[in-house]
């Protein structure tokens, strides 16, 4: 069966700083007619850092949409033009300070595949070097240093209310995990 | 440092089946001035369900938002006053035919917190027994039945383009990984 859905209209209901909101309507597979709501976003990339010294810097960092601070590794928003790489490197130096000289893939996904475009690119960044960090203006945050065995063990017991967060941490288990056995 | 963005004024933009867009007006830790765009979303639930012969449900849908088919583990929205457990059983036997007996909690998180309220409860359901699916009207889905070492390996390398699926099978993964070791 195709499953495509086909645009018959597209209109833009709001177009904002971060997200841009569009309804669609479709025809669906099996001809009928529907309607879907959709957020246009520019994608986002993130970074699980870890220190030479095996220490992980999470961000704390108030979320105006769940009303209350989300512990995250560092991410951000790619700009326009910007390959996924630069993005890493860039929010890293920026909200921690920490540069790197290597990135691994760990993968990457559709944050809300249901109602929203944001693909997320997911890094491992071993051995990060420090240095200043230097925010966003209207970017407030903390800064913690977490042993690399505290956050897998918080990741393990789905502590972390953070997709990206959640997911590169087991991501780091399943490395270290199978070099072990290998 | 008290990281809290008060709220100063909130404007309704959108009202939809799914989302609900708003504006906020805020005053930022340091006094100034600020705007936040906000989804609000009635919070979801996910379900790895996993057969007595080792076999698990993957749904192939058509997602608008990022105009292609994704294959996600079963999940939907909460329906008003529906708790999470209820809403992952319904879900699961709407989508797949499955029915489960027990549920663990594996953990859950915030999909986009930059600018969504959006958290997905994620569940494993193992042993689940097989009966008639009952898609919604406007659903269109195919199902695939992956082997539970298939699966696992196209998490850990990174290959799932949705969260919640990427995730939930790297908790299986590690729930394997260190039953072995005891």
């Amino acid at each position: 069966m195709d499953l495509t859905e086909k645009t018959v209209k597209k209109e833009t209901v709001f177009e904002g700083k971060v997200i841009t909101l569009e309804l669609h309507d479709v025809t669906l597979p099996d001809e009928s007619s529907g309607k879907r709501e959709v957020i246009k976003h520019p994608g986002a990339v993130a970074v699980l850092a870890v220190t030479p010294e095996g220490t992980i810097p999470l961000i704390r960092q108030y979320r105006k949409a769940s009303e209350q601070t989300l512990l995250e590794i560092p991410a951000g928003k790619k700009e326009a033009g910007e390959e996924p790489l630069e993005t890493a490197k860039r929010e890293l130096k920026e909200e921690t300070g920490y540069s790197a000289s290597r990135l691994i893939d760990i993968g990457g996904f559709y944050t809300s595949p249901g109602f929203a475009d944001e693909y997320i690119h997911i890094y491992l960044a071993e051995n990060v070097s420090k240095g200043e960090a230097n925010t966003d203006e209207d970017e407030f945050l903390e800064i913690e240093m977490w042993s690399k065995e505290e956050a897998i063990q918080f990741a393990l017991q789905g502590k972390f209310n953070d997709a990206k967060t959640a997911y590169s941490l087991l991501q780091l288990f399943a490395r270290e995990n199978l070099a072990d056995k290998s």
